[in-house]
């Protein structure tokens, strides 16, 4: 009793604070947090382990607020724990805090950014395989869910690739309040279907009050003891819990109590608290010990052959997990097909199977990051528009992601295209702190792969499904934010922008044009983004300020966008003076199926069509 | 028996047309199709009730292979139903063939592209929804689900809404085969897991073996019997079934049989045979009567007062309702912050909520446009982006699709950034064919909704979360591809173009700048794709080719690639004259939390810093 009476006092502070931060910001989601308050003063008071002295300890417990917008009540636990002033919680929301709306890793003790719902139990779920397969920690991955992101399909993914992996240190506490943002959820209290749902999916399930602090406690205790599946706690809650004049109410979703109302509130439980709740801190214990790390030994290949860059792309990632111990690698069921199988059969202990479900793909890599591997995660690269709100997220996340898109542009042919990235570029470009890598060459794509390695942050790299001919030897180096001036010469009329599989058609063209008298220039813009700035104003300066930009992508956004932003200024940079004059050759119209060289002549990004592009501007 | 030995015959040579098709185009995926032929043999023989003659027939039944790369299977019904030639058939995965490698309505009997896995179902469920809820007709929703597909979250979306609106017309008919492309699938031939999730997602589910002719026959007379709640028919296959040499074998997804071993096959097959299969027509039913159209009257709003553009969303989608019975509204859970709530209350009937089920969201409002109404589908813009390969498809679909995001931008304040779009634009702008709009006024809001509903296409709407003033007259009208000169005279010396928030911000640097002698033009850019470059040309050369774009967005991709783009290619020269010399606002930093004004200064979008760009321009 003594237990459940200082519990009830703990939970009470999270409320109190919950809504103190809230009307001082005059924003934010105190009934969401009052739901919650019960479950996570038993959890922080007695189960959760964790060092706040050092947040970065191996062996620490990770608590996912999946419902982000519950964010004032982890900062109420925080406070709670030590680990910030009250003070500090009162700047919820302003300007310049690190007490943001939503949790962000600005703090410390946040592991990722979560706010757009569905993504804290897929990231959770990572980290979770990082501590049962590659830590070997036993540290427990706590994630709270809100009810209406439990609509998320990212949520069954994680679900079921939590139950295949058997992820027992994985605990998800639904804080089912039964009211979403707009009213009722789809499945209310009815804590029986999101039960059989996790069950289905392989859980363990167990349903509670979760104002019950016994039953909580009971409930953390089972779920702790549980081996071989992780477990869902279904706690059956009411939203605004503790202040009976929005209790169980619609219309106060996200919205802060005026200050008579937090007054009333306040004195109703109990008035303001500053309990110091000690956190238990976990084991002092490493995580696996790992080979020690090599130099990079890139797969080479010969001029005069030919190979497609997703094979390199399989080769150099095997060369970086013999290198890095730390490269982990993530597929969506198509690893015979982006070559990640070449890594998969190298080093199984460090592949992590994801299925057809590329939304874990990349919270699953996020949440490994989490621990400190570096994840490269594959699929075609059309198929990362599936998830490009967790990377959207990760870059909240400040997170150290991988991601390789192979299968690019209408060259993948036959398939046709629900099967083409023709998108990619534009999405990826528009992540914020992202680079972008576009090889047209073997060599130079295994190169690119340990740069992508050692830069800190989302890096994406995309390969050619068709073979295409070498171009650099193997000793050549190549950076993040470069280019390469392939063909040049003093007389040079035009330059060609190119990269990928349409760097080869400027090659052609240039083949072409040289017997026709006519000298271009031809740049490897392999560094989409950072791209190379310099280079391309020093050829626009020696080509009469003439450029061809030529792409297998939509003509937004890509390619031929970063070549003209290279002349616009910005904030930061004045620019040189007018535009030069840019063709942009990129896809304009719906491709089918067909061969590789007929859809690239359709397109009109053949060598035909570039030949065509430079004598128009001569 | 009759039945049963002919639907044998039926399924013979729906295997040996899947072989055929695939041996003489040397790519594709017999085996995926070998496994499912039993399934469709007796499906169109006796259950599918469709008027080829008449694709658009009220009252058919929608097919749907939500396993797109069994589409040599899909091909091979067409042909047993009299609909293409064997030549055509033939003509698979060849350049300018309508028998593409993974289904597209360019073939006027496939309702919508599929290939991307894990969006036929979801799909399926808008149709349903329509045939349920609008048309009230009797068809049948039939949609061929592979088990890899299965792993994507988007699946259990459909599952879960399909559950909810008790779609008792749609049939899910898994094609359980165990293997997936690089191997066995998560499930394996764990039918009852399968069977165990759909009961948990409401869900009738009958397990049976898939090349039992009986058992498919009984199993699709008691789908069409359920009633309410959906059935999914979890069939045992075996892939490749019908040629032992691959039977149940990895190593042969997506590869065609080279022409020895086609022989071998066909011929162990019974060889080549050309039933034609009397499909059942449908009863000849037409849709529920709707109420006449009426002239759309937007709502209007006083100059002088201040109206965010997302509250002219609700009141004109409400209008657009009163007006045009076939446009139908969706929402994700936040209809109370997008106001689609508006058009929710007035017309319940004709709105569909779809919880937090992004995916789904879109989904659905595909599959509602497959019967003729015109969906406008809401969310936080930033949440489309969880969607993104849904609205790819969409353009393959040549969907018409109407999307609307609200809370763009930094200026949503302090929910800070997972909350905030900040590369929609980009995302948009990167779809085939769409339509990106971005209106900075409320009239203007509800008169560029009327244009939505009347284009065809994919379009989409994005909406500022605060008032601002109101600029233009509830009289005036806005056109896609148009844009608006606010502020001009004979001696403006710089261009500034925004679009939103960003507008309002540049004509406070316009009063500015207006004070210290300076004076600019001002011109709202509410269409960014496709962008106004005539006006943006004459813009330029009226002041001296100096132009400053401002966006609350990503440098990249969004409004200012919009309007470099506007000045490459030869039309854009041909028209311009010099090129202007532009400089791109737009935010560079991770925003956090903060007030509306703090974070559009903080980005380098507020009139502060349009003021200093114009002023660095001259």
């Amino acid at each position: 009793m003594a237990n459940i009476d200082y519990w009830h006092e703990v939970a009470q502070q999270l409320r109190v604070d919950s809504i103190r931060s809230t009307t001082a910001a005059a924003s934010g989601h105190p009934t969401s947090s009052m739901s919650g308050a019960d479950l996570m003063a038993v959890l922080m008071s007695a189960y959760l382990r964790y060092d706040f002295a050092n947040p970065k300890a191996p062996n620490n417990d990770h608590l996912i607020f999946s419902k982000g917008h519950a964010a004032p009540l982890l900062y109420a636990m925080y406070k709670a724990a030590g680990a910030i002033s009250d003070a500090e919680m009162l700047t919820l929301r302003q300007f310049g805090s690190r007490i943001e709306g939503h949790p962000v890793p600005v703090l410390p003790y946040v592991d990722v950014a979560t706010g757009s719902l569905g993504q804290g139990l897929p990231i959770g779920v990572g980290v979770a395989l990082a501590g049962k397969y590659l830590d070997k920690l036993p540290y427990h991955v706590w994630v709270v869910l809100g009810d209406s992101e439990m609509a998320e399909g990212s949520i069954w993914e994680a679900f079921e690739l939590a139950g295949h992996y058997q992820l027992d240190h994985l605990v998800g506490i639904l804080d089912m309040n039964r009211l979403g943002q707009r009213g009722e959820t789809m499945l209310g209290w009815n804590g029986d279907a999101y039960a059989a749902r996790a069950r289905a999916f392989g859980w363990h399930a167990i349903e509670i009050d979760g104002h019950d602090l016994g039953a909580i406690n009971d409930a953390y205790a089972k779920a702790e003891q549980n081996t071989g599946a992780p477990t869902l706690i279904v706690a059956k809650t009411v939203k605004g819990k503790g202040f009976a004049e929005v209790e169980n109410q619609p219309g106060w979703h996200g919205k802060p109590f005026p200050a008579d109302m937090a007054q009333r509130a306040i004195a109703g439980l109990g008035g303001e608290r500053n309990l110091i709740v000690q956190v238990q801190k976990p084991d002092d214990r490493q995580p696996a010990p790992r080979p020690d790390a090599q130099p990079f030994k890139a797969p080479t290949y010969e001029p005069g052959t030919s190979v497609a860059t997703r094979t390199a792309y399989g080769d150099g990632l095997k060369a970086l997990g013999a290198a890095r111990p730390e490269v982990v690698a993530l597929d969506g069921e198509v690893s015979n097909s982006t070559y990640a199988e070449y890594f998969a059969k190298a080093y199984p202990e460090r592949f992590f199977e994801q299925y057809i479900a590329e939304q874990q793909l990349v919270g699953s890599a996020v949440g490994l990051q989490v621990r400190g591997y570096v994840p490269f995660a594959s699929t075609f690269a059309a198929f990362f528009s599936r998830a490009y709100d967790f990377i959207r997220m990760a870059a909240i996340s400040r997170a150290n992601l991988k991601l390789s898109g192979s299968h690019a542009g209408v060259s993948i042919g036959e398939d046709g295209p629900s099967q083409m990235a023709l998108e990619d570029l534009a999405m990826m470009r528009a992540v914020h702190g992202s680079v972008v890598l576009y090889p047209s060459d073997p060599n130079q794509t295994a190169r690119l792969l340990n740069e992508m390695a050692t830069h800190r942050g989302i890096a994406y790299i995309r390969t050619t499904r068709e073979k295409t001919p070498v171009l650099y030897g193997a000793d050549e180096t190549f950076s993040i934010g470069g280019s390469r001036v392939v063909r040049q010469s003093d007389g040079d009329k035009v330059t060609v922008v190119g990269a990928g599989i349409t760097l080869h058609e400027a090659l052609k063209a240039y083949d072409q044009l040289k017997g026709e008298g006519i000298a271009i220039r031809v740049i490897d813009a392999y560094s989409v983004k950072p791209i190379d700035t310099a280079t391309l104003h020093a050829a626009a300066q020696a080509t009469g300020g003439r450029i061809v930009v030529v792409e297998d992508h939509w003509v937004e956004g890509g390619l031929g966008d970063a070549v003209l932003a290279a002349f616009a200024g910005d904030e930061a940079r004045a620019a040189s003076g007018p535009l030069p004059t840019v063709t942009k050759l990129g896809v304009h119209e719906m491709p089918g199926s067909g061969k590789p060289d007929e859809l690239l002549d359709a397109a009109g990004i053949s060598a035909r069509h570039i030949v065509a592009a430079v004598k128009a501007l001569l």
